[in-house]
């Protein structure tokens, strides 16, 4: 099945203790649709610049996701530059452009409407919201966001949270938008606020789905090297809902799948920089991956436990 | 089989946003031995002042702790005060006394001296090697220790490393030991110098066990409400360690689920102050959040898997 997903085309530049990007394919638009291409038809809606360089974007179509959605505007494209020091779990923004994306309104191609899985990346809540008044009821809708929206429009995210079936959010941002530090805690008064089920990623230390009744955890791959950490919240959302799209499937133990998906994809996301790794892999490495993330939770039942 | 341990038996005062307990009993051997006793004969080896409230220990024995090896000495017991703010992961130390703790000097009764398996829970390394000359050669050995002593006591605790089978540490004292911000390459460096296992424990994100060829994860209870987080760590060993004192099985299949007890037992310790937790559960109680830790990370197969 199709999968629709409206977020940023970006350009990055990124400084880590391994090395350096200039101006390589980033943001929210770009990382989830290379991660979702490994599963499913993907439809990419958002705007570049007209200093873009459309032919990065090649890959990408090569992949089967369909471009035709994002918009070429006069003007220059949104540019981010970051740095990593050797945590590498917070990165330092040292500049951001927004350029055509601040004037940024999805529109999305009739062909793209009835997209039965529907992922709102991390926008303006006001365009998130305009992208559901344009789709046909979808299957499943998820969103992403981030604390600048939690803080600078808190009335239209929360208006947001009515019409979604998903969200996800870091740890972080859970707490900031419920005011509860408890995780637990914090995703039941989102639930209460409209989404079914929350995920909340909190980076390297993996992620947790809430529903009303359970709650799933999956950890972060314990990598030797985490090159380039960018995107992999991105890309663990693309893993997450290519595998829904792919298998049709919104039942509990399916969704429990995608969030390790999410994970394997996320794991390979920070391999590199921008979405090269992503770019890189096939459905063997993927195999592979999730039997690592199989692996490294399993416990054998005792025999004649007490 | 019997568990022997060697570790601080003294008294808390702790101050958390749910309320304050003044002179309860805590320490590292009383938080290991609380735990270990819902799994196997425990021997506890420490010191007391002469104002330690003995009959606080009772409900200890009364478990099957054998307490003949905790000497109570002339002087003042080793005291702890300490608060927690709302996020509830780290504490703030306002005192510590040490005490007639600070001659200790472990003498291990005779009758104590052929434990299969030996926890030296974190006491100086000085005293932990001491230890292992007293002993007979156990199954089983492990130690923990804290950043206290890895900067204080450096090259003897390289030298103790040589002579344990596993060591638990947290995430922040496996970078100091290691100076390896990554935590694999962290548990690495670590093993090259002795230990064959290694157990990461990371608080409310869960704990890995690494050994050469495989790396383990076993994610913490999401609590609605952690009451006091103190001996937690302390706990989660006992847990393991019990579980394998039970079983005498120390096959890796085996050590992983010691794991998922040792998170079990972790999970109950932060639900009240002190060992009162520990010491109100039985066997249900422990069976029933072993099934939701099993609950918390099941995946079912897919069919037809891709």
């Amino acid at each position: 099945m199709t999968l629709l997903v409206v977020g940023s085309v970006a350009l990055d530049s990124v400084e880590t203790p391994f090395g350096k990007a200039e101006n390589a394919i980033g943001g929210s638009g770009n990382f989830f649709a290379a991660s979702a291409s490994h599963f499913a038809p993907v439809h990419l809606v958002g705007v570049v610049g007209s200093d873009y360089p459309m032919d990065k974007l090649v890959p990408l179509q090569e992949r089967g996701v369909d471009l035709s959605g994002v918009e070429q505007a006069e003007g220059s494209s949104f540019r981010w530059r970051g740095r990593y020091t050797h945590d590498l779990n917070s990165a330092e923004t040292l500049e951001t452009h927004l350029g055509v994306f601040s004037h940024f309104r999805p529109k999305i191609p009739e062909a793209f409407r009835n997209a039965p899985f529907v992922f709102l990346a991390n926008i303006d809540p006001r365009l998130q919201l305009d992208v559901l008044q344009q789709v046909e009821r979808p299957r499943l809708v998820a969103c992403d966001t981030m604390n600048f929206w939690i803080e600078s429009r808190r009335p239209e995210l929360l208006e947001l949270l009515k019409h979604v079936d998903l969200i996800t959010l870091n740890d972080g941002e859970a707490r900031q938008l419920s005011d509860k530090y408890n995780l637990v805690q914090a995703a039941r008064w989102i639930m209460e606020r409209g989404p079914r089920r929350v995920i909340i990623k909190k980076g390297e230390h993996g992620a947790f789905m809430f529903s009303e009744h359970e709650v799933f955890f999956a950890p972060a791959y314990p990598l030797e090297e985490v090159f380039d950490p960018t995107g992999a919240g991105d890309s663990f959302a693309g893993g997450f809902m290519g595998y829904l799209a792919k298998t049709g499937d919104i039942s509990t133990a399916n969704l429990r799948r995608a969030v390790v998906y999410g994970c394997v994809m996320g794991s390979f996301a920070v391999e590199r920089f921008s979405v090269e790794r992503l770019l890189e892999i096939g459905t063997a490495d993927i195999q592979s991956r999730l039997q690592q993330f199989r692996d490294l939770v399993s416990v054998e039942e005792e025999l004649g436990a007490s």
